[in-house]
């Protein structure tokens, strides 16, 4: 039985969406329990056989900064959550709530695992093969090293492995020009790293990617840095936002156009599904001694339990362990400099 | 009379798009030059009243590495055409070849102006105001200081000025939070450079903006280090392209979607149109002492033909003047540390 704990006053909807999820999920997982952490008020009246209410009396808002996250909010929805990962009493803990609180109090409350620095923020982007590109780190980190990034590759290597069920998943490095001279100090020495991993047999390493492979499926797992994935993911966003912004405007222009929108339904609705963000909502917090999922602030009921379902199968597939393992033997090709003089 | 030195051997096509890109451009601008510069067979036969034909021996290729192509093949089209430039035969260049030869050859032959370290590459993308978002830097630069960050912003803002005709367009810094506390710490010194920019009334500061703000339209200008700015420019290429190559495949499917692609004809023709990246071809290398205009490497007649004719507005408007201007006014807060020492 795999428990999860919900932080059910996070993102933009708090319970009004969260608690409509966590019932759709659990009817449609009759092996999984959920612990519910929110304000009294907020969980008043929800009942359900395989779910637990926990109190919290404060919640991290958006523009909180981290030091009230962290240091003064102590008994915040967010916080009571991780915490329950850290007791043992849920093996995952899932919020929409503010990304940088989130990450600051799952790696004060559960630490990072041995081998890892900086913990990552893995999302999925849906490319032309049908399927989607993992890509991290997503934001957590704006100044990466080299090592750093040769973490996020073995992080991910394990995430894919374990959620969509491959051996090998193949690993790009994000940058501007797929020879491997191309590129800034950082990722030149990275790819030096990565390709020493993939000849030790530790890492399926394709070599360089650029940002359009993204989309094109070429590798399963792209690694840059936090701020580089960040940028990349939002512009994605805003593009897919303008163009389907556009649609809607050109095919509500007059009666023609109208009735052309109705007729071309089936192929617009398939595009609409196809780049729905809320089937790709979810991200993994890796590198934590614990597992935290990241839903989107915007969630809705749809999205929101997309991202109890993948910290469901993360929990299910011993996500944890199996990234525990993949860095513990690549443990030599990670020790930093500092490391190796300690 | 403007003159624009054309590399007519540069991009994938070479002179099959180029030379009709080069007559249509002449007959469309009768107070406009050209100088063809070419090897002797590729340009053998065109005449215009207007053309000027320059012979090169050489070639600069797609995958000729920039030591090969500034120290050996110094009679190349490319290096020809800039010289033009140099030498005063014309007031502008434009290549479809080999970027970082075309960036290092004209650093080489024509210099950066005073107080610019490095030049960028500007380019255009479309928003949903209708309009273009200036970029830059598009991939120059890969490891950026937060004075180059300045810089590129008054570049920018000139390029605009001139290009767009607006008086103070306003200038946003990339980043991953609209908080001035977000970011690395180039970023952040970045932020607080541009801030005193805007303060002594150089520069028209907006603040910090996301990558979906791109395509939002916030601000005329967006800046960023080529990294991220190449990163930034390719995920939208390939997002874009997928979109295209889904409602292809779509609409291709069967005689029912055959037939509502017909239907919505009007509407799939004014998505393409709009988001035609050849109607936005030709990146301005800016920070030099003389004007260099880049044309994607897969141009097509229509694409060439916007580059030409980027170039020919620039030139028109004394772009390389009003960079100098801008650049010189703020040269107190550009001087680095370095500068301030010597």
């Amino acid at each position: 039985m795999i428990t999860i704990a919900v932080d059910c006053m996070g993102g933009d909807h708090g319970p009004k969406v969260t608690l409509p999820a966590c019932t759709e999920f659990l009817d449609a997982h009759p092996e999984a329990r959920l612990i519910l952490v929110g304000l009294p008020d907020a969980l008043q009246g929800f009942v359900h056989a395989r779910a637990t209410l926990v109190l919290a009396s404060e919640v991290v808002t958006m523009d909180d900064p981290l030091e009230v996250a962290l240091r003064r909010k102590k008994d915040s929805s967010m916080r009571v959550a991780v915490q329950q990962v850290k007791d043992g009493a849920a093996q995952a803990a899932v919020s929409a709530g503010n990304t940088g609180a989130l990450m600051a109090i799952s790696r004060y409350v559960l630490k990072t695992i041995d081998g890892i620095e900086r913990p990552a923020i893995a999302g999925q982007i849906p490319n032309t093969t049908g399927g989607a590109t993992t890509v991290l780190d997503l934001g957590a980190n704006v100044d990466c090293t080299a090592e750093h990034l040769l973490q996020f590759a073995m992080m991910g290597s394990a995430l894919v492995s374990v959620l969509q069920d491959k051996d090998a998943p193949s690993v790009g490095l994000l940058n501007i020009g797929e020879e491997a001279i191309k590129g800034n100090e950082v990722i030149k020495r990275a790819g030096e790293l990565l390709r020493a991993a993939g000849s030790a047999g530790d890492l399926n390493f394709y070599g360089n990617v650029e940002g359009n492979d993204i989309f094109k499926g070429v590798v399963d797992i792209v690694v840059c840095d936090g701020f580089v994935g960040n940028v990349a993911l939002k512009t994605s966003e805003g593009l897919a936002s303008m163009i389907g912004g556009f649609l809607k405007a050109e095919f509500s222009k007059n009666v023609f156009t109208k009735l052309s929108a109705l007729i071309a339904y089936p192929v617009l609705s398939a595009l609409k599904k196809r780049f729905d963000h809320r089937r790709y909502n979810g991200a993994a917090l890796l590198g934590l001694r614990g597992l935290v999922f990241k839903s989107h602030g915007s969630a809705d009921v749809l999205a929101f339990g997309n991202a109890l379902n993948r910290a469901y199968d993360a929990a299910r597939n011993n996500l944890l362990d199996r990234v525990q393992v993949r860095i513990a033997k690549a443990s030599p090709l990670l020790a930093s400099p500092a490391d190796a003089m300690a």
